[in-house]
């Protein structure tokens, strides 16, 4: 939940005159993302996301992610499309903050993941690696291989207490597997990233909308489905859902198919992505800020999923044959 | 702001079926409203907002407050009207909390107020208690003159690090001189008891909405008026705006004028009315609950208010001649 920025009047109206969407009838701040401030905007045009974009996303990104919801969402894809002002350009600025006006879509993210949750999650991921894959601008993934260890390291520092001093030695041994086992060479294109429950709208058992593409990057598409497989199949009580992976895996390739090379490599990538949120979580709670609106995420739940990861052999654990 | 309750797809499915307003396409918490969890609902019939009532409001008051709201905007008072279900009644459950929902009204709270906001709230307010004069059900005002003395010593039994030693003999002296001195009667009826600048909306120079009546009670209309002047005729740095003093009583005259009694008690109402504010604030303060989304409220700021109309001789320093 976020709302960090607040607008002044005269701010939004001067920020809306640069739009042809006629005036601000209402704009509310919603719980909604994490990292940036959501408003939802009822102008003369309809209802819409203003976005105001915070400190942790950087300014020489969002053309990147921009574009990309412009170019998913013109590829038939359920992206919400940003809407250009008068001069063409969605990206703007308002309260000194960049910000965005983008397409209000319906749907409801489920709090409660079924199978066919997973079925339909699959299909959508698979068509936004199609989709995006003649998309022209990259952006190198920030929070990669090459990016734990250092994160590692300032988790280390920022661990005052030694409340985790068990848990440091087992993470490093796992940087340095992975250092050792990454893939170089695999299928890849635009990737989500952050493809959680939270991010993907239904509506009358479809997707309706994928949203929050402020981590996409270029990267291996079976990282992706990696990221998924860890947000999307385990239980409440730790417990890995075969049957979750099996229809979030069976949902994509009936979109695109993957490699034999994929497949091999899909329990080392789900180890990775698993380390990625493991050192992230672990980072903001140990560097909470005092009065923030958002509590952080338990880290210990990623450890949970890569010591399950660790222990699989080959990709029927997942649900395939 | 506040999202305190989650509602599960479920819930709100099986909730929805017993309105006639089509399916939920979309329902967002918005930071909207302190005691309460509020929803930004979408149907297929149009946008609303979704109440869940938490434990600070009393679940036998809401027959009170929803009925006021539908009795104001019928008699042409811009409250949002409170939405029937298909048996008719607009108080239901959902999540295991009372729950309703209400008409969606545009317009937007103003951040910085100016004059004219207060020559439009003094009207609407005057408007409120001429409307709501008819209003068949009644509720006491639970934070008034005889609340005062046991909210008083709940604040110092909470008050563990004796941090506030110095303000407690001034409000306790201030509460004995306002129990000698409360009059006894006064032009009575329906108040809002809360109206800040969130609580109103306004668009087109007009005011558009008046919403969260969950303070609403039957006391003295002056009383409501006194807790207006200590709500929007301070700045920011504490001194009193005479201006907007003068546009407010203005305002409300022009639509409901005040009795010479009205007038003669309205430092002392003022009075009460920074006591009150000040000693729930002061609550609050003392008695913070870890982790919870919404932040105190600073309780010295109606201090100074009360300072400033201790000094107070009569309605000239409020602008009236």
């Amino acid at each position: 939940m976020a709302v960090y920025t607040e607008i002044s009047d005269d701010d939004l109206d001067r920020f809306l005159d640069q739009y042809n969407l006629g005036q601000a009838l209402s704009c509310k701040g919603i719980a909604e993302g994490v990292e940036n401030s959501n408003y939802l905007l009822h102008t003369d045009s309809g209802y819409f996301i203003l976005t105001l974009y915070e400190k942790r996303v950087k300014a020489e990104d969002l053309p990147f992610f921009l574009g990309l919801m412009e170019h998913l969402a013109a590829g038939g894809f359920m992206s919400p499309r940003p809407i250009a002002a008068k001069d063409g350009k969605s990206l703007k600025q308002v309260a000194g903050r960049p910000a965005a006006i983008i397409e209000f879509l319906d749907g409801r993210s489920i709090k409660r993941v079924m199978p066919q949750h997973c079925a339909l999650l699959g299909q959508a991921l698979a068509q936004l690696h199609t989709i995006g894959s003649d998309y022209s601008l990259q952006r190198m993934n920030t929070l990669s291989l090459s990016n734990w260890r250092p994160l590692y390291i300032a988790c280390q520092k920022s661990d005052n207490d030694r409340m985790n001093a068990q848990l440091f030695p087992e993470v490093e041994a796992e940087i340095s597997f992975l250092e050792n086992h990454w893939p170089d060479a695999l299928p890849r294109g635009v990737i989500h990233a952050d493809l959680f429950p939270d991010n993907i709208f239904f509506l009358n058992d479809r997707v309706s909308g994928v949203i929050d593409y402020y981590f996409a990057c270029n990267d291996f598409f079976a990282y992706d489905l990696a990221i998924c497989l860890n947000a999307w199949c385990f239980e409440n009580d730790g417990s890995f859902n075969i049957t979750k992976a099996r229809k979030l895996l069976n949902g994509y390739r009936e979109v695109r198919d993957f490699s034999k090379e994929e497949l091999d490599f899909l329990p080392l990538l789900c180890r990775g992505a698993a380390v990625r949120f493991l050192l992230t979580r672990l980072y903001d709670w140990l560097n909470q800020v005092e009065g923030a609106l958002v509590k952080p995420k338990d880290p210990l739940e990623y450890l949970k999923k890569l010591q399950f990861h660790q222990a699989v052999k080959n990709v029927a654990a997942y649900g395939l044959d």
